[in-house]
């Protein structure tokens, strides 16, 4: 048992994450989180199982981090935790742990640090309204801070401060051993490889492989085989039987 | 009443979209599909109301697929029709529908329309497997068909493909008025804003007004406003206010 399953017990650290805006559903944004949480977590051994994008609709958060939080080691939120009246995810994640919300001094402290006092007008004070008893995640950013309930962390949706905000929270939580990737390219169409690369599938339990086609700019056929596992020997294994797999439908010419 | 709101009656034509990939979740992959079908369902009136992203996990695509399609008016999905052993989209909602699935001879034949007969192998010939009761999404692109059960449209993963399904099932859908909207750029920090744009926002409840602040080249704040209606008196009416407002609070130099 390695140092990172000894120190879970060998269990899966795992995650669900709720982009929260209406501007996504919209199209208006194209969400850039998604891609940056899921590559992070991947890295630190925390693997994220499932997102939700859901609209700024109190009712509609509510039920999806309560559906998250009971299936996943943790859950992170994105988006609507700034100063306007369509920013209800603090208030929305209170009511989904039942509790209470009020400006926090510690909280609004922080956002001193940024602004003047005169400049602390009742919207910007709507950013220290933290839910009783969570923690606050530091945003090196812009100051008003995220936070953190049960294994709920709410950021903010600008990629940028998300991004300080995942980093200051990081190190607080428990991490599971790293999903190990090799990947192979494959000169050949996926149709040919898929019969033979189900047998290795087959063979390698614990071993994901994944398969993702593309054509290169000539218009060629190819697929990229990805092979995963947490193991390294197995890891070695199934993409030494992959490479030779493909070796052997692409001979060098 | 407009023509569309007669045709359906006046009600709302909402979807949620399900994106099936493991790739999306460890970060491999950048999705780009949600952007997209959320800007073409925004265009054609119909609502996309949530988005999941799930596993290559047979279990979790039923889930998602059933709470999604017994609330929504339609239910894409993208991801996991190819060929290859992790292409299980098609079998999980034969599932959540309790039908049984096989190769469907008109599907096959849309093959034998782009590859020879003697490359049909098994592997591609998944590709065909299609839930019984199905009618058949055309894929222009590289012709393994995508297909509609009940409200569910299945649809492929890679991008320039789910786009040609999405233009040929568009024509057959219901839709809905279509959200309006007009933006506004203010040369002010959100927070300065958020208090007068709230009062805005309470005037106008059939308005939706989302805020989305930035920060140009030279480092300075402005914020994006949008008013989003679908009457088009209110979208004037609530955009006039807005606009107003903005002037207001950044009168000319």
């Amino acid at each position: 048992m390695d140092e990172a399953s000894e120190r879970t017990g060998g269990r899966e650290i795992t995650a669900g994450l709720v982009v929260i805006g209406d501007e996504v559903l919209s199209g208006r944004t194209k969400d850039q989180n998604i891609g940056h949480i899921a590559e992070r977590l991947t890295v630190e051994g925390i693997d994220l199982r499932e997102v939700r994008v859901v609209a700024d609709v109190e009712a509609d958060i509510v039920a999806a981090v309560n559906a998250l939080r009971a299936r996943f080691t943790y859950v992170f939120t994105t988006g609507g935790i700034g100063p306007t009246h369509d920013d209800i995810t603090a208030d929305a994640v209170a009511r989904a742990f039942g509790v209470g919300i009020d400006v926090d001094p510690r909280a609004r402290a922080m956002l001193l640090d940024y602004i003047a006092e005169t400049e602390l007008n009742e919207a910007r004070l709507r950013m220290a309204r933290i839910p009783h008893g969570a923690s606050l995640v530091v945003n090196a950013v812009s100051k008003a801070p995220g936070f953190r309930i049960g294994n709920v962390i709410v950021m903010a949706g600008v990629p940028r401060i998300m991004q300080a905000m995942l980093e200051a929270v990081l190190p607080e939580l428990e991490k599971g051993r790293p999903m190990l990737s090799r990947s192979v390219t494959a000169h050949a169409k996926e149709g040919d490889i898929a019969g033979p690369l189900a047998a290795i599938a087959r063979r390698f339990p614990d071993a994901v492989i994944g398969s993702y086609p593309f054509r290169d700019e000539a218009g060629r056929f190819g697929t990229n085989l990805v092979v995963r596992a947490r193991d390294e020997a197995v890891l070695e294994a199934a993409h030494a039987a992959v490479a030779a797999m493909v070796a052997q439908m692409s001979p060098a010419a």
